[in-house]
C-alpha cells in the first residue's frame, strides 16, 4: 500500500503515518519526490487500514498495491484448475457446452430439450426450480418438482444438471439434486449464500454480478473457496453500461483477463449476455476466441412460448447449427469440445 | 405493450400475432403507419408476454407501457407515505437524520457515538452488527453482540434503532432488536430476503442497488409490498458509474424522480454514495435540496480508527456542523428537521 | 510514479528499470514488500513514460501520483478564480443564473423569453446558433442570423449572451458577438477547438463530456488555460450511466469536488442533465447546495412548440418560481444571488 | 410514435394531441387500453416532435417507433457494403487487417514497422501524423512531417495508408496524403467534421465514441453519408464502463448488431479497446469470430520505447504469431484473410 501525502504536509503528519504504521506492526518507507511525498507501507496490510489512513491529517490518497484475492488467483496456483462434474471436466484445455431452458416449465418441455441438447452434443443440463425475477409478478420456478424434473432427465440422458439456488435455506434441498450450483448475477455479492455454498463441497458456477469488476468478482469466489471449496468456475454473463440495444454488455476481455489472472475455469453465457437470440451464436463464438472454457446456453423447444426469457432462447435447430460452427472454431484454436470420459454413469 | 412489426412483414405474421393475442384473452389493435406496423396490446399483460412476443416471426420489437410495479406507484396511492419509528415520523414534509458508525466495534464506541447523534439533534442511531465486506478478510461485525449493544444505546438515548439485516437466515434474531431493517444495497435483488422482511411487518430501509434503476428500486419494494408491508423507505446510496474519483456516483435526480413516481419516503446516503467525508456535508444538503425525506450518515468518534468505511465518516465535530447547516436548509425549503412525537418512550 | 514488479521478477528486470529511469534523468527508489517489490518514481515524470514502463519485463502494473493538470489545479492557485462577464461576476462566493432558450428560433421568442429572464432575475442569456444535434434530420439553429437576434437582446435588456462555438471554423464569427464561449459536452475532448477558444482570451464555459471523468474534464480545462486564458467556467450537465429514466446522471458530487480540486467556478445544467422539466427545478436548488456557482437553464416561450429540447424547457412562470426558490435557498447557504454592478453597460 | 398518456388524463387534453398532429399534417390513432390510453402517430415525423409533444398537458411519455437513421441501415440498403482502399476491399465476407504504430516517431521507426506488417501479411499501415492526447502536456505528433512519412511508406510497401484527422482545418491536407480518413473516438460525435469528411469522398473509418450508443454511432455515420460518401468503415474501440482493470470495455456484440442493422462494414480496435498488449490476440479473435470485418490494430518495434501507447502495442514478434492464428481462425469461420487484387499500384 501507498501513502500519498497531500502537497505541503507537515513534518509531524508524516511522523503520526509512520507512528501509527509501526503500531500496527508494519513499517513505512518515505519517498520524497519532486511534487508528492509517497510513504510504501511494509508488511501484512489488514483490509480496514485503508480506511484508517485516509482519514489521518496530511494525507491525499491511498493507494493498493497487493491484490485482495489470494486463493482465487494465478499467482497462487499457477496451473489451470479443472473440476470433474460427472464423466465432464471443465478446465483445463477443451470446451465445455451446458445448454437447456432458462426455467424448467413441464416435465415435457425438459426432456425434450435434453434430448436435442445430448444429441446436439452438450455436456451439461441447464434449467432453472428456482427463478430470480425482478417483477414480483413474474413466473418464479417449479421448485422442488423442478428440481426432480432435473434430475430425471440427468437419468435418462446422462447429462449432469446445473441449476441456481437463490438462498441459504434452499441450498440443502438444491444439492441433493444439482451436479452443479449456480449462483445468479443477483447474488453475486451474497456473501453469507458464497461461503455457505462454499461448505457443501458441490461445484459452484459463479455468475458475474451487472456491476461487479473483475476484481469483485474474483473477492465473490474468495468467499466460497475460503470455505475449502475450490471447485468453482467463474462465469460472465454481461454487465450493465448505458448501452441498452442489448439486454446487457457482454465483457469478453474479462474472460481473456479472469484466466490470466485466476486458475479458474471461465464460463460465458451469451443468452443473458446479450437477450437476444440472433446475437447468442456469433458472442458463444466470440468468447470461446477469447479464451472461455465453456459456453451456456438457452434452449427451448419453443421460445415464443417460454416462461421465461423466452426472447433470448435458442430453438433445437439453431443450437445444433451453434455445435457444428463451436467444433470447427474450437479446432481452430486448439481447445476442442470435451470428449466425455467413458465411465460415464446414469446413462 | 406495443408489438412493432418488422418492414417487410407479411400479412400471415401479422395474423398470427393478433391470433396469439386473442389465445391469451388479449386484443390487437394495428396501426399501419408510414414506416412500420404497430400492434397495441389491450388487456391484462401478464410478464412474460414480451419476450414470447419478441420471437415471432416479423416482430422487430416490443415496447412495454405500463409501468410494472403497482403498489409502490404513486398512481395507486397518491399521497405520501408516512412510516412511525418510535417518536419519529419519516416522510410527510420533514426530514429526518440517521447517524451513527459504519459498524458497532464496541460499548464505548457506540454510546458515545450515541451521545453525540442525539445531543446534535439526529433522529434514529444506525449501526451495522452484521457487515457485508467485498473481500472475506475483512472485518464483519459483532453480530448479536452489536445488537445488544445498539439496544443498550436505544435505552440510554431513546433514538430507535437501525441496522442491516443480510440473509434470511437472521431475520429473526435482528428483527427483536431493530426498528428499522436495513436491506443493502448487494442485496437490493436478493428477493427472498425482500419477501421474507416484508413479513415481518416491520420498517424496511430499502438501498438501491449498485446497478439498479429506478424501476428496479420500485420492483424492490414491491417485492415487500406484495407481503402486505408498506412501511418501506427508499434510499438512495450512488450507483456504480466510469467515475473513479468518488466511491460511488450519487444519483440524486434519482430522489426527485422516485418523489414523483412513488409515495414511499426517499432517505439519502452520501456517506457511501461519495465514499469522501469531505463530500458528505454538501451532498447532504444536496440531498435535502433534491427532495429527499432524510440521511443516514455515518459518525464516528475516530475515523482514522474506524474498522469500516472511516474514510467517509463524519467526527462529531462535523457532524453538529452539517446539523446546523441542515437546520437552515431545511428551514428554506419549508422541509424542516422532524420534532420527535411528545410520547417517546424509553427515555 | 510507482511501478510495481510481478511476484517473482528477476534481479535483471529489476535492474532495467532503474537503467531506463536513470537515462532519462529519473531516480528509482526500491521498496521490497511482503509481496511486492515496489519502485518509487522521483523526478519530472513526462505523460508517456507510464506506458513505457509498463510494457517492460516483471512490471505488473504503474500507479500514477501527480495529477495530471497543473494550471486547472487548486495546488496551482488556492483562490477561487472569478470571471467578469458584463456587469456579472461569477464565481466568488455568490451565485449566478444563466438562462433562455436551447435554440434562437426567431427574434420574436428570444426578446421575449429575454424579457422574461430579466424580469425573473435572471443575470445573462442563453441561446444556441448552431446546435450540435446527435441526427443530421434535427433543426440546427440559425447560425450568424441567430447571433444578431442575440445581440439584439443584449442590446435591449443589458443581459451579457452565452452561445455554443462548434467547430474553430465559426470561432472568430461567435466570438464576434458572444459574452462567453460555451463548449458543448460532445466537444469536450476537442482539443484543437479549446486550444483555439483559449487563444480568443474571452471567457468560456466548458461542459463535461458525457464520458468524462472529473480529472478529463480538468484536463479539458487544462488546454484552454495552456493558451493563456483563465476564464474558464466549468459546467456539469450529467454523464451518461445504465440509468434511462432521465436524459443522463447528474454527478453532483463532481460540482463539490471540483470545487475541491480546482479554483475555477462551476456551473451545472439541470435542463441537459435531466431532461425532464419536473425535475430542473429540484436539481437546480441541489447544485446551488452541493456548491455550484451558478445555474444555466432553459427557458421557452412556448416548450410544447420548441425546436430543440422542448421537454426540459421551463416556462416563464415556473422560471419565476425557480428563481424565487434559488433567493430563499442560496441565501440560507450564504451564497446569494449575484447583484449586477452598477456599471452595467447598454441598458 | 406513440404517445403514452396519464392515467386519469382529460378528455380536452386527448384532443389537444389529436388535433397538433393534425396540425403539422400527422394522424392520431387512439388505443384505450386496460390501464393507459395510447395515440400511435401516423405520418413523416419530424425529430422535434417527441419533444414538443412531450411537453404537452395529459401526456407520460413518448415511445419512437421509427430507427432514426435511414441511409446507414440495412433496411435501406440489405446488401453489405464494400469499400474498395488501393488493391484491398473490406467488407464483403473477408477480414482484413490495419497495422502500425499508435503514432509516427520516426522515419525509421515507420519504415520498420510497414515492413513487418506487409511480412507478416497485413493489409493497410496504420500511423497517427495528428494525436489527441487527454493532456496538453503530451505527444501530439508529427503533423505534416508525419504524413509524409506515411506516404513513403505507402510508396515503398504497396500498403494503403489510414491516419487521423481530428479538426477541419486539416482535412485538406490530411486528405491530400491518406487512403482512409480515421475518426477518432473523441470526435466521435464532432458533427461538423462528420460532414466535411463526408464531402472529401474519401473512405472513412468512424470510431465508436466512449459513450455512445449503437445507434448514436449509426447517426454519426449517418452524418457522412448524408454528404454523399457511403465508404463508411465502422470502428468499434471499446466503451467507457465502471470497469478499471481494462482501459475500456470492448463491447463485441455492437459488433454483430451493427453487422445486422447496417450494411456497413465493422472494424475491431482490440488495442485501445483494452489497453493492454497481452488482451490484444484475444480480443482480436473473439472480434473476427463476433462478425468483424477486419481489425486495426498497434505494432510498434520498441513498445516500451513509444512516444503513445506502449502499453497496448504488439511487438513484431507478437503481430507474426497473431496473424498465423487469424489465419486459422478466419478459415475456420468461412471469412478468410482478404487477397490483394493483382492490379496493386505502388510496390
Amino acid at each position: 500500500m501507498m501513502v500519498i501525502m497531500k502537497k505541503g504536509h507537515s513534518e509531524e503528519e508524516l511522523t503520526a503515518i509512520l507512528k501509527r504504521l509501526e503500531e500496527t506492526g508494519l513499517s513505512g518507507h518515505t519517498i520524497k519526490g519532486v511534487e508528492r511525498t509517497v510513504v510504501g507501507v511494509v508488511g501484512q496490510v489488514y483490509p480496514e487500514l485503508a480506511d484508517e489512513l485516509e482519514t489521518m491529517p496530511g494525507v491525499d490518497d491511498i493507494v493498493p498495491i497487493s491484490k485482495p484475492y489470494k486463493l482465487a488467483s494465478r499467482e497462487f496456483k499457477p496451473d489451470d484448475t479443472t473440476i470433474k462434474v460427472g464423466n465432464v471436466t471443465v478446465g483445463g484445455g477443451s470446451t465445455v457446452v451446458m445448454a437447456g431452458p432458462c426455467a424448467v416449465e413441464s416435465e415435457e418441455q425438459l426432456m425434450t430439450t435434453a434430448r436435442a441438447v445430448r444429441a446436439a452434443g452438450g455436456h451439461i443440463l441447464r434449467g432453472g426450480a428456482f427463478k430470480p425475477r425482478t417483477s414480483p409478478y413474474s413466473f418464479r420456478g417449479l421448485e422442488e418438482k423442478g428440481l426432480q424434473i432435473l434430475a430425471a432427465a440427468r437419468q435418462e440422458t446422462g447429462l449432469p444438471i446445473i441449476t441456481e439456488v437463490m438462498t441459504v435455506r434452499d441450498i440443502d434441498l438444491v444439492a441433493r439434486y444439482a451436479d452443479i450450483l449456480q449462483i445468479g448475477a443477483r447474488n453475486a455479492q451474497n456473501f453469507v449464500l458464497l461461503e455457505e455454498v462454499g461448505r457443501t463441497g458441490k461445484p459452484v458456477l459463479l455468475k458475474r454480478g451487472f456491476a461487479s469488476t473483475v476484481q469483485d468478482w474474483l473477492l465473490s469466489a474468495e468467499y466460497v473457496i475460503s470455505q475449502g471449496n475450490r471447485q468453482v468456475m467463474l462465469c460472465e454473463r454481461g454487465i450493465r453500461t448505458f448501452e441498452t440495444a442489448t439486454r446487457n454488455t457482454m465483457d469478453l476481455s474479462a474472460i481473456a483477463l479472469a484466466k490470466r489472472l485466476s486458475h479458474l475455469p471461465v464460463i460465458s453465457d451469451p443468452s443473458h449476455g446479450t437477450g437476444k437470440w440472433y446475437l447468442v451464436e456469433p458472442m458463444a463464438m466470440a468468447s470461446i476466441a477469447a479464451g472461455a472454457d465453456g459456453l451456456i446456453l438457452e434452449v427451448h423447444p419453443n421460445p415464443d412460448r417460454a416462461l421465461s426469457d423466452g426472447s433470448q432462447s435458442l430453438t433445437f435447430e439453431n443450437f445444433r447449427l451453434l455445435m457444428e460452427r463451436a467444433q470447427a472454431v474450437t479446432q481452430a484454436l486448439g481447445r476442442p469440445l470435451v470428449v466425455p470420459s467413458a465411465s460415464a454413469a446414469g446413462v
